[in-house]
């Protein structure tokens, strides 16, 4: 065991731990969230799911798509294109070595892009406030990927 | 090469690697049933997949939706949704040193709601089978990472 | 850190940090991949995002669906259902000792294989292209978690 409690004394690694944890847990949310618009909407997508709102052709009405249920499902997709690469790199990233001051700066970013993504996405708030998150994120892996290969590679 | 044997050696670590194989292995499943469900049912999303059945104006037939394709494209989609936050919080979590015993009610409660609610949507069996299945392995995930947090965190 | 720089020292890891900052790096490409059809045949799933090319109802004309808008984004979940499972399988994997001649074959099979799928599905080629880029990739991973779960398991 005392490897892997030494993995978790060093600070980029538990600094990436962190940040990881709360932006999945964040992603997380969205589920909830797609269930709450689906509730108040009364929009569903399987018909076993409306059964209590009322039966055969009576239940048919609800099973329909919505704009509001529709963006908060481009938006848990979107999460998980972009958290995905990033949990994948950040993770290689964290083993290879950086200054930490350098990793929090990454990690941070990414977190808050991706937060403040989400927030741009559900209210909505104008354009280019949702693009700019999106962006801030993506340089983020990129960066952190080309750090990794840059570092030295075996192919 | 110490180091890594020895991660191996971690019986939580081992439990972890055996359970996500497992799950992940079943999320895998679901490209072959999506196909199956298009091959039997001749539903097609791309004009190059179906031109063993007819060419041009013909094939467009084809090119259409279904409800049992887009079944399971829900709960391929679902099963990523949430395999993902549990691969990555687990693998945090099981280097954090938890107890064996939590470690592995956790894996197996989450390995066996994720089959449970893979097979609840597509029978589909009535709700609130699929509900209970879904917030059982929400619920596995998001109990990782409170303790993953409680350890202690870097911010 | 003496660990995790052995860990980085340690040639199949370092060979599945490369492959996979690859494949990650590639699955980033299809967002742009995504936003440039958008913007060139000016098709948009937010009214926010179009909101530069004309206001109110004028701007609704832009709210629709385009075939390549929709085979890039198909393209870009069939990446992410198949590259999840290698990273988590692969990452299990390349711990578990591996020759470094057969963990090379794996990760540049499934490297090329998806890159080739890219290729088939974007272009598109005629089937069994994709089919079979796929089939390679699959296969990969299901090699890897079979590997895994013979070397012992833990349930």
């Amino acid at each position: 065991m005392a490897d892997l409690t030494q993995l978790l004394e060093n600070e980029v690694f538990m600094a990436f731990a962190s940040y990881t944890t709360i932006i999945l847990s964040k992603m997380m949310l969205m589920s909830p969230a797609t269930a709450f618009y689906r509730l108040t909407r009364k929009v569903f997508a399987n018909p076993e799911d409306c059964e209590s709102f009322g039966k055969g052709e009576n239940a048919k009405k609800y099973l329909r798509t919505d704009d509001s249920v529709e963006r908060v499902r481009r938006a848990h997709l979107n999460d998980l294109e972009n958290i995905v690469p990033f949990v994948g790199i950040g993770l290689l990233y964290s083993l290879s070595g950086p200054d930490l001051s350098t990793a929090l700066l990454h990690f941070r970013l990414f977190v808050g892009a991706r937060i403040y993504h989400t927030i741009a996405y559900l209210t909505p708030l104008p354009q280019p406030n949702r693009a700019l998150a999106f962006f801030v994120g993506y340089g983020v892996t990129l960066s952190m990927a080309y750090r990794l290969l840059k570092t030295g590679f075996y192919l």
